[in-house]
């Protein structure tokens, strides 16, 4: 059995751009995301996300839904190491993640191949004022909290068509993280 | 000169509901938004804002954008009152606010009539773990953070049309919030 180990690497707009936002006040204030409003009073930073969304056969009830994911602490550390056993995409519409517990988490994605390997993996960890999202059709694992119980608003599709499909790397392979 | 002031009442979905949606994690494991995903990893409490588009002129672009917007306090507390001098709506979306900097802030609204009175004014305060979405069309004041410097994730529609009406209440009255 061959056996792969990743480590996360920070997080940037850059580092994530194939697969897609990262969504975070930028550092620089001549950011052209930067429109000043409500009378000077708030900085807003424009469409750090644009929300893909596909109508699946035409279906006229797609459109776009905000939940909130109530994410169990998955068994990573330094020290520990938890098995990756698939990934997930979603066809048809961008997925938007956004911590609200104040915690730091993992986000894992593959590059963008009908079927992964264990070397298309990249591993990131996102700060708790770091959200992502990931562009229509990106190999991604399921939320990967850390910590204590993680709540994430998500802003996703909701139509018809099958949005979900999985990829299971086999029991040929040893994947594993740590963090 | 007439004189209204507003003190602020708890943020529920059911007050709220004339006005749009509280996004939070509802208290009872029952709700029907709730649906176990992840392989009983996550919690998905789903659904909980439907996003509302409208391609004013039926133009093509119109979609859905994520923003940050980061706030200043307003001057407004207990014993410090905040005058009011007008609200906005946006005719053709939805539009949602979600705390991130850990912060209670002000919801303050108006009822659905064509020039709102002081007496269709409604303040809420939400608690920091409160997202709150205004409904199409919905009179509102621009985000009212307090304390500090407040960072919301904002979802919202981009594309053709006036999208924001403002109405100005004038001079021949007063309206002070406090909190």
């Amino acid at each position: 059995m061959k056996e792969y180990k990743l480590t996360p690497q920070p997080l940037t707009k850059e580092a994530f751009a194939p697969f897609g936002d990262v969504v975070e006040v930028p550092d620089n204030k001549e950011d052209p995301s930067l429109i000043m409003i409500n009378g000077g009073n708030t900085e807003r930073y424009d469409s750090l996300v644009n929300v893909e969304l596909e109508a699946a056969g035409g279906k006229p009830d797609t459109h776009a839904v905000i939940n909130i994911f109530r994410a169990q602490p998955r068994p990573v550390s330094k020290e520990l190491a938890m098995d990756i056993e698939m990934v997930e995409r979603h066809p048809f519409g961008s997925q938007s993640f956004h911590p609200m517990s104040g915690e730091e988490y993992l986000v894992l994605v593959a590059d963008c191949v009908e079927e992964p390997t264990p070397e298309n993996l990249h591993l990131f960890i996102a700060r708790a004022d770091q959200g992502i999202n990931y562009h229509k059709n990106t190999w991604h694992h399921p939320v990967l909290g850390l910590n204590k119980v993680c709540d994430f608003l998500v802003v996703d599709r909701k139509g018809g068509g099958n949005n979900c499909e999985e990829f299971f790397f086999g029991k040929d392979v040893k994947i594993q993280i740590t963090c």
